[in-house]
């Protein structure tokens, strides 16, 4: 890979169950110029498909842009079951700047895309995190609350005319979150007890939606196979909101319920910085730069 | 940089203080396909200039035996004088796999250069490290012992013959030492003592020569405009002996005096892995690989 500039990017597509409709969806990700797909994943439960790819801003908004009006003739949510919520076939597409890229130029792309769909595909677009228009956008779980039943009623609010696009819902398609955002990293904690109240209130205590850490969303969670139970977390901002503090922080609390950390697991990609890190914090490395690490050389 | 193989090199020139000199033996390594310079460091004191370099493997060894034969052109040990022991021109050329090589792969390339330049230049090569010929010649210590001014008596014992190149010293260039080896990691723990005793003690404690950890190489220093002491470790294989074991094991040969860790530093480059697993032994994560972390993927 010899890119100056990568980003990355993570659309949710909602469809887990239909493997030749994914392989459609997945397509032009594959054996493109300048697009690198890392990963895609499908949930049957969640009836839902994760695409990780990488690649050069201009080649990757292409792909990204091709791929969404796969989903929007493919998908029909008048038809789609799943536990994950979901708004459209498309569900959230976040552009995350990774090497050489600012989060303002992520947002760019962000709008490039939203512009293109909105009016290729007659797709309403909200901008949700850091490309949000408004505060009460920034927040997916409130731009997606009601789901794809709820968008005709959502769009006679005038607080959710959507960015781009018509102002009604897609038919088969609902609509779509675009925005740029940190790299999101999916961690979790477990700790010595079963006793899933225990987890949801550790996960209380270090959120931010209830006094915790800013960067923090977290919730309990049980791991019936192995008794014990979780605190799953999402560390939305890692350069803010460290990880070794999120697991110091459940360890002080755990200490509250004579609880212990057994373990913790991450889950998915993790960049490099978020783990050199949290091995200075716990060597107290003094003076350290990025620039020691023989990797970030490789990557110039 | 889109090389598919790549191997690091680490030679070290007994010139420390002529800039013209210096420019002319790292020249090169500038502006050559498949060849990276990282750094190149000289120090006075020390008479000594330390260059750091990657590259394809062909690429490489073309270069370092270039810059070999400058140095043996440009040099006279015979009018050097340092603070570092040295036993030739170039000292020491060590080879590292860095990426999609082997450590065999290293020692073919070791093996190469020794048999050129011992050639070409008419200067004896000892093989050492993993490339050694004898046990007794694995450590650069014994090697090197006696240094520019004892090769000639050296050079009469039946177990100190070269691997390559002639029975006797080169004049003004002495003999150099060539391995393959694993990166080296300098990191040094600074104490919250100015007791130089103690320092002296736990590198003891916690070295591989006096029943210390395996990998492990440690003295002690005097920081005497901080008014603490260090243990200077070199960390010879991180991936048999973690960084994070040399550090707590620190921790604990220094509770017997009472003293505490103040903090650590890490010296040059270091490979992201060594901090990786640090990090990943500290969260206590489960079922982690390299595999997660995404720069793996950008350097594919």
């Amino acid at each position: 890979m010899n890119w100056n500039k990568i980003i990355e990017c993570v659309p949710n597509f909602s469809e887990g169950r239909d493997l030749a409709k994914i392989d459609q969806i997945v397509a032009p990700f594959r054996a493109r110029p300048g697009v690198k797909l890392l990963d895609y994943s499908n949930d049957e439960d969640h009836n839902r498909l994760v695409v990780t790819v990488v690649g050069e801003p201009q080649a990757l908004r292409d792909a990204v842009i091709e791929a969404i009006g796969v989903a929007v003739r493919v998908i029909d949510l008048n038809h789609h079951k799943g536990q994950h919520p979901r708004m459209g076939a498309v569900d959230v597409v976040p552009f995350i700047p990774i090497k050489n890229t600012t989060m303002k130029e992520a947002d760019a792309l962000a709008n490039q895309v939203a512009e293109t769909v909105g009016r290729l595909y007659d797709l309403p677009v909200f901008l949700y995190e850091k490309s949000a228009t408004a505060p009460h956008r920034e927040n997916l779980a409130a731009v997606r609350k009601g789901e794809f039943e709820g968008l005709v009623a959502k769009f006679k609010l005038p607080e959710w005319i959507p960015d781009f696009g018509p102002i009604h819902p897609h038919p088969t398609a609902g609509a779509v979150a675009i925005g740029a955002r940190m790299p999101l990293i999916a961690y979790n904690i477990n700790l010595s007890t079963n006793n899933l109240e225990i987890a949801t209130n550790i996960a209380k205590n270090i959120r931010h939606s209830n006094g915790g850490l800013h960067y923090v969303k977290a919730m309990g969670v049980e791991l019936t196979e192995r008794g014990i139970t979780q605190v799953s977390i999402n560390m939305t901002d890692y350069s803010r909101t460290a990880l070794y503090r999120a697991f110091e922080l459940t360890r002080i609390e755990a200490r509250r319920y004579g609880v212990s950390i057994v373990g913790s697991e991450i889950i998915g990609l993790v960049p490099m910085e978020a783990l050199v890190d949290t091995a200075a914090y716990y060597l107290g490395l003094e003076n350290f730069s990025m620039q020691q690490v023989l990797e970030t050389h490789l990557m110039e």
